[in-house]
C-alpha cells in the first residue's frame, strides 16, 4: 500500500513535556500536599505543573524554535506521571482540566505549534471505572469482559495474595485491557477520536506492542485519520518496528535506535553505565566514528523515506536518564549529539530541560522540575539548540534531504544531506584534538555554519578544520 | 428570615425512579454481563435501565399526571444503585452518559416535567479519583486533606485489617469526605451548580445530616439558588428536620414522618413487620383513626406552610419495603394511603411501580425492574393514581389549602382542605364495614368525587356513606 505520513511532522521540532514538572500557573488551584518545585523527584509525589503553565511558557518554546509538543499523559490519573489512567475523557484536574487543554490547543495552534498526546491504551489503573466495578461487584460486575480476570477475589493492593488479573509486566497497578472485547475496542477508539476531534494533533502510543493485534491498530489508524488525516501516530517501539510501519498502523516510532548510538559515539569516553543500566537504554558500549556512521546509515534506511522523515528522534525521555547525565555530565557530548539530532533524518524531539542542561539520572530523577532561574541555565547549549531549530525549520534540505556519510575515521564523521539540488554538510569531531577533514564532491557556493552563525564560502578548498569536540553544519544560503 | 420555597414544588406530583430498573432503551449500548430484566434484584448486579429508556416512557409518566421526577443517583458509579459515586461530573455510561441526561432534560422540560437529581455529598467511593490517589500514593498523595485518613496503609478491601479512614457507618466502600477542607467544599458546591446550570431542577440530598455543618449547607443553598432560584433542595432527613428548615438550608425533606403513620393506620390489620423491621421504616405499631388524625395534624404543623407545602411525601422509597408489601399485600390499604398522600399537605412522590402494584420487600427487593407487561398491572390503583394526580394539579385547594381534621373515630377519618374560600373534603374509611359519617360546616355546592369521578351535590345533607376500605375526595367544581 502507499505510505503517507503527515508533512508537518517532517518539518517539526518536537519538545517533550512531562506535565507535572514543566511549568506551574497561578491560575490553576493547587492541591495542598505538594512537593516544592525542584525537590528531588519522588515516585509518588506531585510538584504541581499544569497545562496553563505551559500556555504561559509558549513564548519561550516559540523562541526556542519548537513547533510541536509531545505531552506525557495529561488525563486524570492517580500518579504523578499519569500513566495510570483513571479517566480517559478528562484532563487531570491538577493540570487544569479540559478547559486548560482547550486553552493550550488554542494558544499553541495560534503560534503554529502542534500538540501530540500520550495514549496509554494497553492498560488502565486500579481506579479506572470499569475495573473498579469489578473490584466492587466481583463476579457480578457488568464489565467482566473489559479485563482479564482469572479468579475471585481480585487482590489489587495486597501483593501477598494472587492478583487474579492480567496486568502490564505483572504490575497490579496496571490492569491490562481485554482488547478482544468489542466494548473495549470501541471505547479506546472513541477516546482516540474524541481528543483528535477536540483539536489534538496526534497520539504517541504507550507500549503499543503489548496489544498484539494488528487489526486493533489498523482500525485505530483508520478512525484517527478519518477524524484528521494530518494526525500523527507515533508508537513507543524500542526495537525494529517494521510490523507497525507498513503504512496501515503507525506513522513512525520513538526512535530509540537513534538514541543508543548517539550515547555510544558522542559519549564514548565518559559514558556513565551505572545510570544507563538503571535506565531504559541499558548498558551502552562505546562506538567509534566508522561504526557510528555504518549504524546510522542502516537506521536511516530501515523504513521508507515517508516514515523515516517522520520518525521521532530523541536523545532521552522520561524513561531514560537524561543524555547529559548518561554521558557523565559531558557538555560537549550533549552538544555534539544535539547537532546530530537536528541534522539527521527524522524529527528531533528535545526532552524538556535538556536545552538548558538540566541533569537527571534514571526515572524518577530524569523528571526534575524545569528550572526557570536563567542564571543556572547552560546558555551555550540553549543558543545552539535555537540555531539548530531555526535552521531545521527554514532549510528543507535538513528535513527532506537524503542522508549520506562522506567520511568517518577515528572519532570524526562527516555527512551530507541533499534535496532538490541543494546540499548541506555536517562535520562532527568527537575527538579531543582538532581535526582537518577533506570532503569530496562539494557544491561550491555560500553557506551558513549553523553552529557559529558565520558565513562560509565553499570554492576550491575542500578541507575543513574542526575544533575538538565540536561540529560544523553548513547549510546553503538563499 | 423570610422563607421561600419553589412554587412549582407545591404543585408537583413527583415520581421517584431507580435508574437501573425503570426502563431500558435500545439506543444505549449495553454491557455484556447483565441480569435479565425482572430478575430478582441482587446487591451487585445490574439490569441495565437507562435515561433514554425514561425519555421513551415520558408519555406514560405524563399520562399518569407526573410533573416532576426525582432520580436516584445517575452519576458514574460502580454500584447498581449508584450511591457509590465514582465521578460526580459524568452520568454513568450505562445510563447513556451526559448526552442522555441532556436529552432527558430537554424532553422532560418540553412536557413541563421537572427533574431532580440525588446528590451524594457526604461520601464518595473507593474508586473516586482523589480517594484512589490516596490508595495509590499513600502518605505522598496530593489529596490527603480530602478524606479522614488516620494511618497507613489504608485497607479498602480487606476487612480483616483496620480501614484507617472514616467511612459512612464504617462501610469502607464509602469513604467520608473531609468537608472541612476548602478544596472539598469548593468541589462539592461546584458539582451542585454544574448540574443546575446544565438544567437540573434541584437536588435530593443523601444523608445530609452526616455533614454536621450548617455553614456548608448554607453556602450550598446560596450557590444553588444563585444558579437557579427555583431549584428545589430536599434533604433525606428521617426525623425532625427543624435544624435544616429555617429557610437558609433546605426547602424541605423527604417526609418519612408522613410514611410511618400511613403504614400504621391504613395497614393496621395487615402490617408485615418482618419486612418493616428489615427496612428503613423499622417496626410499625398499628394506629387507629384518632391517633392518625392527631399525628398528621402535628406533622402538618411542624414547619411553616411555605415548607410544608414543599415537603416530599412518600409511601416508600428505594430504602424501604414497598408500601403494598409492607402492609402484607393489602391493595385497599395501599389505595387508601395513596388517596391520603395526594390529598395531604405537601407534594406526593410515587415510588416507580407502586402505581401498577409492583411488590417488593426490603432493599434490594424493593428495586425490582418495572414490569411493562400491562396484563400484569393493577389497573385499579393506576387509574386511581391518575385521577388523584389530575385533581391535585388542577385544584389549588389540594396543593395550597390548610389541613384540618373534621372527625376521626375507630378507623375512619375525615378532613378538609381550604384555600381562597374554597374547600375540599376527604373521608377515608379504613374499616371493614361501611361507615356513615356526619360532616359539619360544609360549603354547599357542586363537587367531584375524585375517586369515582362522579358528581356530588352538597346541600342539606351532611352525612356521607363510605364503603369499607374506601375513600371519597370531594373537590369543588368550577
Amino acid at each position: 500500500m502507499s505510505i503517507k505520513t503527515p508533512d508537518w511532522v517532517k518539518d517539526a521540532v518536537f519538545y517533550q513535556i512531562f506535565p507535572d514538572r514543566f511549568a506551574k500557573s497561578e491560575r490553576v488551584p493547587k492541591a495542598t500536599h505538594l512537593q516544592a518545585w525542584g525537590d528531588a523527584p519522588h515516585p509518588h509525589k506531585y510538584q504541581g505543573g499544569d497545562l496553563l503553565g505551559v500556555v504561559e511558557k509558549l513564548d519561550y518554546l516559540q523562541s526556542l524554535g519548537v513547533n510541536a509538543i509531545y505531552f506525557c499523559p495529561v488525563f486524570q490519573s492517580a500518579s504523578n506521571h499519569r500513566y495510570h489512567t483513571h479517566d480517559y475523557l478528562n484532563v487531570d484536574p491538577m493540570l487544569g482540566g479540559n478547559e486548560a487543554l482547550d486553552e493550550l490547543l488554542r494558544e499553541a495552534h495560534a503560534r503554529g505549534i502542534r500538540v501530540v498526546l500520550d495514549g496509554v491504551f494497553n492498560h488502565a489503573s486500579r481506579g479506572f471505572f470499569q475495573f473498579n466495578d469489578i473490584l466492587e461487584n466481583g463476579p457480578h460486575s457488568a464489565y467482566l469482559d473489559w479485563f482479564h480476570v482469572t479468579a475471585f477475589p481480585l487482590s489489587p493492593y495486597d501483593g501477598t495474595k494472587p492478583a487474579n488479573y492480567k496486568a502490564w509486566w505483572d504490575n497490579r497497578a496496571l490492569p491490562k485491557f481485554n482488547t478482544d472485547s468489542p466494548a473495549v475496542r470501541e471505547f479506546l477508539w472513541s477516546v482516540a477520536t474524541f481528543w483528535v476531534e477536540r483539536g489534538v494533533d496526534g497520539w504517541r502510543l504507550d507500549v503499543p506492542n503489548e496489544i498484539d493485534d494488528d487489526s486493533f491498530w489498523r482500525e485505530f489508524r483508520a478512525r484517527v485519520k478519518a477524524a484528521n488525516p494530518d494526525a500523527y501516530i507515533v508508537g513507543e517501539i524500542w526495537h525494529d518496528a517494521q510490523r507497525w510501519l507498513s503504512g496501515d498502523q503507525f506513522d513512525a516510532v520513538m526512535n530509540y535506535l537513534f538514541t543508543r548510538p548517539c550515547l555510544a559515539f558522542f559519549g564514548a569516553h565518559t559514558l556513565d553505565n551505572r545510570v544507563n543500566e538503571a535506565s531504559g537504554t541499558g548498558k551502552v558500549l562505546p562506538m567509534d566514528a566508522p561504526s557510528f556512521a555504518e549504524r546510522m546509515t542502516r537506521v536511516a534506511a530501515m523504513y521508507p523515506d515517508e516514515i523515516t522523515f517522520a520518525q521521532l528522534n530523541l536523545l532521552g525521555s522520561h524513561d531514560t536518564a537524561r543524555f547529559r547525565t548518561a554521558v557523565g555530565g559531558d557538555e560537549s557530548a550533549h552538544r555534539l549529539a544535539t547537532i546530530f539530532q537536528f541534522t539527521y533524518v527524522g524529527a528531533p524531539c528535545v526532552y524538556y530541560g535538556d536545552e538548558i542542561g538540566l541533569a537527571g539520572g534514571p526515572d524518577p530523577d530524569c523528571r526534575r522540575a524545569f528550572d526557570w532561574d536563567e542564571a543556572r541555565w547552560d546558555h551555550e547549549t540553549l543558543e545552539l539548540t535555537r540555531r539548530l531549530a531555526r535552521a531545521r525549520t527554514t532549510s528543507p534540505v535538513l528535513t527532506r534531504g537524503t542522508f549520506e556519510v562522506m567520511t568517518a575515521f577515528a572519532e570524526t564523521v562527516a555527512y551530507k544531506r541533499a534535496f532538490a539540488g541543494r546540499e548541506a554538510y555536517v562535520v562532527l569531531n568527537a575527538d579531543r584534538t582538532p581535526q582537518a577533514v577533506y570532503l569530496a564532491s562539494l557544491q561550491p557556493g555560500s553557506y551558513t555554519d549553523v553552529v557559529t552563525g558565520g558565513a562560509v564560502r565553499i570554492g576550491e578548498h575542500h578541507t575543513f578544520s574542526v575544533e575538538p569536540r565540536s561540529g560544523m553544519v553548513l547549510v546553503p544560503r538563499e
